[in-house]
């Protein structure tokens, strides 16, 4: 059976039209997708649904005020989530262990899961998305925000609308340098320059370059976009929320 | 346009029949998996696929010998992996400076959007797939395994093969309860009893509960199958790896 087309020509959109989005079809691809795997059929994981125009607008700068934040029609926080979980333990004279890091992983492993379900459930409708990756710098901002509770920690969004014209495909590295077979082959450094020369070549990724002042792709990336000084920072806040949050 | 309906119906299949599965075929899937979104399209992610059965052998015992890591014809153990991407950077001129928190959250979050990307596309395909959560219990026995250098984390593995029967449908908690409109609205004790109602109505669940001697099923989960001082062992191990390879 061949892979469906969608599958290979997905785009990420970030240009949204006027259109809302219902709630009640956000809610029902979310229902679907939470069929989709996770730990011991826990669902350690909620979905917060912001359609109102005045929370997204509260949300936007905690993602920087990017496009798709600003310009979406609903943004949706998948949170990794115990404090449901454990409120059934407390009501259910049980113990619960999870004030720790594997607990913390297995919930944004679910969450993770979750949104990626949603995420392909929606763009087959019709619908554009986009991931904000931001979601785990600013959590606790976000959090404040959307009232979460102890125990819930914001992993993902997805910002969502109807399409505004025809999004760009993104190059993708050869699927050889991501898949090793039966072990881990490591890459020399030629290996290294054919599997990202694709890349480079690129005339955005060159404008990339040139706009930045830079000498090469990947400085753009460690000097720009992906600062050791930013990620240490954004480390700390995340890693002291998700202590204080209980885990 | 209405939800298709493998979504709605999809299921974990845990018993395999003897008939092998392609590498060319897992290879493809993988390929069409990786246009799924990834953090600033870096694709912090490797997938080691594994079919000889001497190496799913070694692989079972790290997944606790579950039936279906010791029946499956082949499994994905899908890596948060810098390696790649800083070897980049080295060859490029560029500092990286991804040893932190961030990079590894960013990088388990590309790896579980890959892998849920993947199991879809799998089982679109007819395969089933059941999800390996032990892969954060036995992360050091699994990357020793698979050679995983510095900088690459197993974070979750994928057993498949072709379905031996029908697999049983898993029930989940009422939408409802797992999405919050606008703002998280947090739980009362009979919301919480609500909620749970159908599941510890479960005929399989209810033997589950009185096979291991517990009053109720959250007790199975606490006292039995997740439990506190296994949690925190395996807390530490992951931590400890991490930190090891480099995060």
């Amino acid at each position: 059976m061949p892979i469906p087309q969608y599958f290979l020509d997905r785009r990420t959109v970030r240009r949204f039209s006027d259109r809302a989005v219902d709630m009640s079809m956000i809610t029902e691809m979310l229902g679907a997708a939470a069929q989709a795997p996770n730990t011991g059929n826990m669902q350690l994981y909620s979905a917060v649904v912001t359609v109102s125009p005045e929370t997204i607008k509260a949300l936007a700068p905690a993602h920087f005020n990017q496009p798709a934040s600003v310009g979406c029609a609903a943004m949706v926080t998948f949170c990794a989530d115990f404090n449901r979980f454990e409120h059934w333990c407390r009501v259910s004279d049980a113990a619960p262990g999870y004030d720790n890091f594997q607990a913390f992983i297995w919930a944004v492993i679910d969450a993770t899961i979750f949104a990626q379900q949603f995420c392909t459930i929606a763009e087959q409708s019709g619908l554009g998305c986009c991931y904000l990756g931001t979601t785990t710098y600013n959590a606790p901002q976000i959090a404040g925000i959307l009232d979460l509770p102890n125990r819930v920690v914001p992993v993902v969004t997805i910002a969502l609308g109807w399409p505004d014209g025809e999004a760009p495909k993104c190059d993708r590295l050869p699927v050889d340098s991501i898949v090793h077979i039966e072990k881990y082959k490591d890459y020399s450094d030629d290996d290294i320059r054919d599997i990202y020369s694709y890349k480079e070549s690129l005339p955005e990724n060159k404008n990339f370059v040139s706009e930045n002042g830079k000498e090469t792709l990947a400085q753009v990336f460690t000097d720009v976009r992906y600062k050791k000084s930013d990620n240490e920072y954004f480390s700390k806040l995340y890693r002291d929320f998700i202590g204080e949050q209980g885990f």
